[in-house]
């Protein structure tokens, strides 16, 4: 039992070390050695893991969608822009997350080892289907053709963000991006209780935080 | 007279050379010998209109924004659409453009020769203060941070086009993004009105060319 527990924790570490060297070289350039001396564990250790360069891509890709910070609301709506706003919050910081960004951007990578896009689509196909069977989504909305558009907006003005302002201004551009697109798509009345402030995600992650450590799990916040 | 326009054809070949070449392999491994010998002039020709790759880099940004196929429309949002759409259309087949796009997203690169991105932005600007100034957007909407919000859209869809249908899909694509963000600024009244259907950009550049074949001039079409 200790000795698996030993074994998540490397693979988590090795992992993460990936994440670092794929978030700052790019595939390319990153090396295995690299990778298994900043998780500091032996390259046996690293392989017994992962068999290849291309497989620690795929499991940082794998790793890209967390439910930990995502708290019931009464909108789905409200969901999917904090899914959106916390994702904002936590890009700049967590290198897991960049590696994910630069990985699934990489054009001759991706036939090798894939890309999160289509999770990162499911996953607002999910809440926008969600959201119209509950009435919230006008009736002419598709849910997988919002989620592409919405998919390629973010990339590009995370990509902006990132070019102008090493990602500082990033709350605020994804708060006017769903503030540019959720009229096409929110009925009216749900429209006007959305709440897409710049820090709103920060909020969110702060509650999700509080209630971890109140040892509740995620409560039903507003 | 003669020798002017003789020098004006050259550096318009070494321009579109240097897109070319700039389009296909970037701005770091783009060389000034490719590009000299793809537009047939000799080096001492190059350096006489360019004296530096950066030089080249820069006049292929700044020949980005072009009038030619801008028409005169009822509705200035609907000439805002056409400009995306037209650029839809003809971004695939125009070096130039793809260069423009492939510079202005070199992070490394930016420093050294600039970006096509404040160009489009301002562009953005004007027609949506022109829009906002006949009442056709909505009071609320800020015309810079629009703008803003939309070059980042618009590099997206665009790179997420380019990386899954090589831009066979750039001309849905965009039209679905302006079907996303315009409820947000149109009036309701204009919004009806607009045409962003796939097909529009080849169809203003169709009429452009009858236009300009015609010896007309750009019309006033609908």
């Amino acid at each position: 039992m200790a000795q698996q527990e030993r074994a998540v924790r490397t693979r988590r570490a090795v992992l993460e070390a990936a994440a670092a060297v794929f978030a700052e070289r790019g595939y390319a350039a990153a090396t295995i050695v690299e990778i298994h001396s900043r998780a500091k564990v032996t390259k046996g250790a690293l392989y017994f893991h992962f068999d290849s360069k291309a497989a620690l891509a795929q499991g940082v890709l794998e790793a890209q969608i967390s439910t930990e910070y995502r708290l019931p609301r009464e909108l789905k709506l409200q969901e999917w822009v904090d899914a959106g706003m916390t994702l904002a919050a936590r890009l700049p910081r967590e290198p897991m997350l960049l590696a994910g960004v630069r990985l699934s951007a990489d054009l001759q990578g991706r036939s090798i080892f894939g890309s999160a896009w289509p999770a990162w689509t499911e996953l607002t196909t999910c809440f926008l289907a969600e959201a119209k069977a509950r009435g919230e989504v006008l009736p002419h909305v598709v849910p997988e053709r919002t989620a592409e558009v919405f998919l390629g907006a973010w990339i590009g003005v995370q990509f902006v963000s990132q070019a102008v302002s090493a990602w500082a201004d990033l709350e605020l551009r994804m708060s006017e991006l769903f503030d540019h697109v959720l009229p096409a798509i929110a009925a009216p009345a749900v429209l006007v209780r959305l709440n897409t402030s710049p820090d709103r995600g920060s909020r969110v992650l702060a509650e999700a935080a509080a209630a971890a450590e109140a040892g509740a799990g995620p409560g039903a916040g507003v």
